[in-house]
């Protein structure tokens, strides 16, 4: 599939959104990976944002595969217009246990107004310190999947991204 | 629908399940109404739960509507049982502006495994200050919706709930 | 929610669209009721759409309930608008046994491009037969649900509903 | 991932199971391949499947992934089970025009009771006569993805496959 940008300025364009979603820093999310229609995050693992077994909760492991896939659908999209999620669906596939998770978000279909996108959240199978400039692994066990819609907003005021 | 309990501790068991999400002190949810079947979470908005636009991240949004929909499951399961999330998938109607939201879980059909939820989340629609007793408003602006599918895990080791 | 009609010639509409759906006359689905915002599809069970334990195939009630969720759509949708599928989620509760069925598809929030749907698909719970004109019985066992997105296609060649 | 079938004598029995799904010969669907967690079926196009616009119906597409993907979670299954679709989730992605079309359907994690799948149904970009016997082209124009959940029931009379 070819994944051409339509704004070569696409990489600075997600990673200035990126630094505005608040929630991001509040969970300790980061931008592991820009490429054209694909973006990915990290997220290490952290006891505030686990549900009632300590496992991550499969919200916040939602949080992370929507922003990852809307960034990369916005990594795909014209200058000017601002992303929004339409609808994902999620399939929990494990427990979401390990000290480090990479979300991966990859567009599917790239239309003028709506793009498919699809996501992974993966445990990262790595001993040890992980870099933060290190290559994504991307390999480790599949915790959940996610395919959704995203829609570009075209200018509307206060919506730019 | 009957939604008959079949622990008459239902509402202890969620209620000490849902204190043991330490995600929703970290986001600020709380239980607003525990029923055989549905129950329904609050959630004051919070900026550093934002998205980049100024609105809940839609992430943030499901994390509320499924600890509310896995709650409304697991309060018609057995004694015994734990709750996980198998599958969701939300649409998002509006964005998700407002100074306090609920999230309404509800049981659409309880298996002896798989349990199917319904859940919405919706802006409440009060000025001033809400107090933490009231009854639930359930009829301000719609946000967002779920469907989802809960599983029963019996007898699982450190898993309970 | 406010379900006006934007074509006051909405049910003339989605009757001649509906004849030109192919599918539906293959499968035997007739039109049991068009109001804005609202259409009910009844079905017969026919062996002939079966999968192999004897109930109806989960892809033909998908069938069904696709077709009323987006006649829903399309009866709120501004005249010259095409309406297509972009994307549904179903849940199945029960096996579709019975001799009679009924899909109803609901407009939840009718945007300008693109509707949110809400579908169920129930059994006539009725003995004997049913005349085509009778009221639908839409509180028969719930055997699925689908929440959807339908898109308006404003002037596309070829593309009319 | 390691996809080893639990029955040896699966092949056998996903397909006899599909001779007996009445609606796959009514629509003209044919078994096109069978592997442990791949599930591939070939679909023409026939004019009396098609929605308003002369497409095939997305319940259609729909109908044929669901039978891929249930086969496929089947080809995993235990002897004995009969398999169920919980639900599933379906993206259109382009216009169902073209002579023949391809649905795949492969498990993506094969559970002890659920059995989460994914499915992509294709057009066959091919010219002329396709042979039955000859290897799907599974790289034509992608039209709907599906990801979705399976069960395995274990010992229901009359529930066999």
């Amino acid at each position: 599939m070819s994944q051409t940008p339509r704004d070569p300025d696409f990489e600075q364009r997600v990673r200035s959104s990126f630094e505005r979603q608040a929630v991001m820093s509040t969970i300790g999310a980061t931008l592991a990976r820009v490429a054209p229609g694909e973006v990915i995050l990290a997220l290490p693992f952290r006891s505030e944002l686990t549900q009632q077994h300590g496992f991550l909760h499969a919200g916040i492991v939602t949080t992370v595969m929507d922003s990852a896939c809307g960034y990369a659908a916005l990594s795909l999209m014209e200058s000017g217009a601002a992303v929004l999620s339409v609808e994902f669906k999620v399939n929990l596939l494990a427990p979401a246990r390990g000290s480090r998770f990479y979300a991966i978000g990859r567009v599917v279909r790239a239309g003028r107004t709506l793009t498919v996108v699809s996501g992974e959240f993966r445990v990262a199978d790595t001993d040890g310190e992980v870099q933060p400039e290190a290559t994504p692994d991307t390999t480790g066990t599949l915790i959940a999947t996610m395919t959704g819609t995203m829609i570009a907003m075209p200018n509307r005021p206060g919506l730019v991204d």
